[in-house]
């Protein structure tokens, strides 16, 4: 925060923040496994895509902001995390200002021990999604969800609505009735030997971007292209893609059964794969710890 | 904050609650204006309904929130406030819970000097307002708009596409071609005798409703329905209403220029009632100012 490591608890953000009052925040997250960042300039350059496309000025490149996160992981010790990097819009220089090109917006990053968005141990079994019957994802002519932000009240709801119903996590629809994407991850659907992911109206994870890789290397088709949620549930395979834990297989959908109700092999062979990449030089960037 | 009345520039949220990282919050926004309050217990009405529809919970009741906002108000001296009450998602107990139901919730309250949506020498001669054709409201079945809230990714959007085209601010329609609402604004449309209004995808503002009780009083017929982008070109008179400013008249949407270029005289006299009202014994909660 403001330049200084400091612990966790201490770091916050003003109650007038627009970061805060108006969700006017972009951000990415990088994930550290044993003590090196994967795929570091990736994340540096999508952060640097949603500042632009944001119109936030935080006069840091991304090789400052890299070096920000460096000193803060090593500081914290920390050798598996989940790292992240914020601009927020800041408050208006010009006192009752409501332009928001009159704010003066503000880099922070945090880290915390690593994220699953599913717990590893459902992941290997095959997670239960909800796809939400009562809530749609904002559509991208209304927030663009190539920005990775912070508004989830589309995903909260949904994941209230999961969780009631005993559901791990919740797949949202758009309003054309195709699948898009859930809290904090990117889908997939393989059927023989294609593997379709939506294209439009979703992060372009890089966890995503390395399923699409690691999937062609195996000599699989890939399509980027809208999904539809019937065909979805006609796949052979279902997963989702998350840098909070990579590639984690889904077993049902509803009352839809994927897989014979356990994790499909496909995915559990991406999966693997995914966590052997994560240690490979060639998207490493270790962390000099202290 | 956490009970105590601290400076605005201490009251501050930590950067993993998720209340910011999901922008997880409901809140609510009462104007004080000559040292009272105006339709103090509208608002925490609105407040309580949205608290149990965004399922949080503070607890503490209406008149409690009431108290912590009067003794707040009494403390910073201020006469004309802006005075924001908030709950926000907080972080799960369970370390590493991705399910909301698993936070702690909590409320805070802030006050300002009073704040203005639209400046009042600008509102008195009619504001300039652009209806994006870039940016739609984010529908209500991804975040419902009736439960106030802080994602306004699309009115930010809107407001960066509006100040550089050089309007004072946004006005943004649905994915129907309807007009909705903008960034802290219900909107009005004036058709001879008649005022219409947004009904669904916006805000139950506290000064919408009372807009439409003075016109309802004026002897105007009020009609709360979807209101066509093409019909609101036709009307005779535009005005918004806010918390942040009463009735405020348009004088200009894009090209369409509305009674001659000047505030309209129904929302003028509109605007005038308003501020009576804001002093009338029936709506004040005196502040007792220590």
């Amino acid at each position: 925060m403001a330049g200084e490591v400091i612990p966790i608890h201490a770091a916050k953000i003003g109650v007038t923040d627009w970061g805060l009052t108006h969700s006017d925040v972009v951000y990415d997250v990088v994930p550290v496994r044993e003590g090196t960042f994967f795929r570091l300039p990736d994340y540096l350059t999508r952060f640097e895509a949603s500042l632009a496309e944001g119109r936030m000025d935080v006069g840091m490149d991304a090789v400052q902001i890299g070096d920000a996160l460096h000193q803060m992981v090593a500081a914290s010790g920390l050798r598996a995390a989940y790292v992240a990097m914020v601009a927020a819009r800041g408050t208006p220089i010009i006192p009752g200002s409501r332009d928001p090109r009159d704010c003066a917006n503000h880099f922070y990053a945090w880290c915390v021990p690593y994220v699953h968005v599913i717990k590893p141990d459902m992941a290997e079994m095959g997670a239960d999604v909800l796809l939400s019957d009562e809530v749609r994802r904002i559509p991208d002519d209304s927030v663009n969800p190539r920005v990775k932000n912070y508004q989830w009240g589309d995903f909260t709801r949904g994941l209230f609505e999961a969780k009631e119903k005993g559901f791990e996590t919740v797949l949202l629809a758009d309003h054309a009735g195709h699948a898009t994407e859930g809290p904090g991850f990117n889908l997939f659907a393989l059927k023989g030997n294609c593997v379709i992911t939506p294209e439009r109206g979703v992060l372009q994870g890089i966890t995503r971007q390395t399923v699409i890789e690691m999937a062609k290397a195996e000599g699989l088709t890939v399509e980027e292209r809208a999904l539809p949620v019937a065909e979805l549930m006609e796949a052979d395979e279902v997963f989702l893609s998350s840098s909070g834990g990579g590639v984690l297989p889904v077993r049902r959908i509803n009352e839809r059964v994927f897989s014979n109700g356990s994790a499909g092999p496909v995915a559990m062979r991406l999966r693997a794969r995914y966590f052997e990449l994560t240690l490979d030089p060639a998207y490493r960037t270790e962390i000099a710890y202290s």
